[in-house]
């Protein structure tokens, strides 16, 4: 018998509650034994609740139960999550969580307290929700040398690129949409402008190199600036454009945007439509893995949490190696790598032909529309100059 | 320092030994320890070989070397993998194996002799080539009852629908054309009968339910049926077809088949396109989550098997719990359960709708096509013996 807390009865946390329930056999035929909830903390009252006698306002119940081995901090936020978090490990008890915020900002010592004191810190709920991700690439993809990581990590942006495409809308119609629907919040800033994906490609580059990578070194644009004429244009170039945590990997140095990227109908990241994520990440061994499924939601990334309760039960007496040990790394803007460019003008065609022999996509309406040679940011920088009239260039990916 | 030997010199067994040799640091990274290789097994002579002294064609070399506490079946076929893998097992080593034929047929035998041994045996390469599935099944998606598996799992038969799909090949000629580029063997019949994909299936299905599934049980049709004349009623209806094994979970029963499915173009598994391989898995509480990559070739594979050996070399003190326990439960064949048929047949359009009111997809050259309700495959037979000139009759994946 495993006993467990529950810090935060929002949406994920009262998803926990239910699986945890109604998925019982099969949680405890993983667990190898029995999983109970004995305490559920939350500032609110839930005095309706069927078991409202685990509800409790004080975090020092939790800390002071030595029968309490794991704790879900499903609370989100960076505090009070990160001092909780803390008190919960420093008293010896695993924690998992879904708090992409505090594992991208406090992972790196959170971790170290983890191992000091030798009990897990477990984040898979932190990433793509509740597709497998985080412990595919730290265990099942341990033999490889990751090269590159390229992930469609938000739902919200993805669902509303997806409605400017299929349906034409505008970027401004298709956001107020996806907060209709529930799929956007009434401030949509963290989305729209690409912080939860930062935070996301963050996370997955530090495991991947084995060295925080720090949020805030991350060059990361939105999608607001993303129009009707931009959606022609790449449709015309037989593509999509989606927003991307990228992430490329060199010799110990780490190169990392977040951006809206040209996506040919080829590659797999095209077809991940609506609410959904994909990850493709890419190992000198195995070449391109993908990993599809619903990034967000109650259901899908509380079963992410209660995996991670699962199998700290199972390793209650050996950490499990999750995670990344060194601080900072040589995080370098990608602005180092370079990109073919989806390039949309107002120039002529003798304008655009004067200044770069790139192949012509379309030439209507007093827009031309071409595709560049991978160059440096600063090169792409100088081509716009000379043009002028540049209204987009969107970073391609190969 | 875990010491490791390698069983088979193939395609696999050397790329597992590149693998540990190109990417010592990582490998040793992740298994918190350095990786030696001690032993190959292998009855052929490698004189050239930069190592050669590590070669034996002895097996108990290995068996009664204790300080070998992880070895690589990659040898294939049943025997002696079997007797090999049994013997490794008895004497207390982890075995790590890309043998689906061996998991598939004695695997709930070995994983008993690990369990009661505590050591591991592990098989993330038998499924998905490098592709992460096993370990993600077992472990990702514990708090999960999973309530179906449907997936592209065999590389050769993709590659010759594709051919046949975007190059009008008929299936001879991708096949030959398959044969030449090295996806197919000169002996095709296991892939292309459905044999491999039923291993597979079997595999994901004994792991989703607990329960062995005998490959033997599964009704299994291959490809080799299928005509242009197919590939051009699926374009007309929307869609593909691809080679899946399949499985629905419900109480305790799993109703599995392999055989060529419809996939409508909105359907993620209907992208997945050449050689590679992806597994749509769906969960209650996740929904449904894809895992996507290249499911065969000799680094890909290996890869996968030395994350094996990492995992195994960290959990040296204690079993991983992946697996099944109980022997040979209700496996149902899948004509048990009602999908929708796509139907080709060169009666007239009066003759079909005087039979069913089905929706006419395509009515031209004498053939009509046309998809049905959802059914028992009783009441398909019927039909097409109502019809009397059906051509095809192709299960519909919803």
């Amino acid at each position: 018998m495993a006993k467990v807390a529950i810090m935060g009865y929002g949406t994920v946390g009262s998803g926990v509650y239910d699986i945890i329930k109604d998925n019982a056999c099969r949680v405890a035929d993983n667990a190898g034994e029995k999983i109970e909830i004995k305490y559920i903390l939350d500032i609110r009252d839930f005095d309706d609740h069927p078991e409202k006698e685990l509800f409790t306002k004080d975090v020092n119940d939790i800390i002071n139960d030595s029968e309490v081995t794991v704790v879900a901090e499903v609370m989100g936020g960076l505090h009070p999550a990160y001092e909780f978090t803390k008190s919960m490990l420093e008293a010896g008890k695993s924690v998992v969580t879904s708090n992409k915020e505090l594992v991208a900002t406090y992972g790196t010592e959170l971790l170290a307290i983890a191992e000091e004191k030798n009990v897990n810190y477990l984040f898979e709920a932190s990433v793509g929700g509740g597709i497998p991700v985080i412990r595919p690439l730290s265990r099942c993809l341990a033999a490889n040398n990751i090269t590159r990581i390229a992930g469609i990590l938000n739902g919200t942006t993805n669902y509303i690129l997806h409605e400017m495409f299929t349906n034409n809308k505008s970027f401004e119609t298709a956001l107020s949409d996806a907060q209709a629907m529930g799929y956007a919040e009434r401030n949509p800033a963290a989305d729209i402008e690409g912080h939860d994906a930062c935070r996301k490609i963050a996370i997955l580059s530090s495991l991947a190199s084995g060295t925080e990578v720090d949020c805030e070194r991350i060059a990361t644009e939105g999608i607001a600036d993303i129009t009707l004429d931009d959606v022609h244009a790449a449709e015309a170039a037989g593509g999509v454009i989606k927003l991307i945590g990228y992430a490329e990997f060199d010799g110990g140095k780490v190169y990392s945007h977040v951006a809206p990227m040209f996506i040919k109908n080829e590659n797999m990241l095209s077809g991940i439509n609506g609410v959904m994520n994909g990850i493709l990440i890419t190992g000198d061994a195995v070449g391109d893995v993908m990993f599809y499924g619903a990034g967000a939601g109650k259901l899908p990334t509380a079963s992410a949490v209660v995996a991670d309760i699962v199998d700290s039960a199972i390793h209650a007496s050996r950490r499990k190696i999750i995670g990344w040990k060194k601080a900072r790394g040589d995080v370098m803007k990608s602005t180092g790598n370079d990109f073919a460019y989806l390039v949309r003008c107002e120039n002529t065609e003798d304008e655009v032909k004067a200044v770069t022999n790139a192949d012509i996509i379309l030439c209507e309406n007093g827009t031309v529309v071409f595709m560049t040679e991978p160059m440096s940011l600063d090169s792409c920088e100088l081509l716009k100059s000379k043009l002028g009239k540049v209204k987009s260039a969107i970073r391609v990916l190969n």
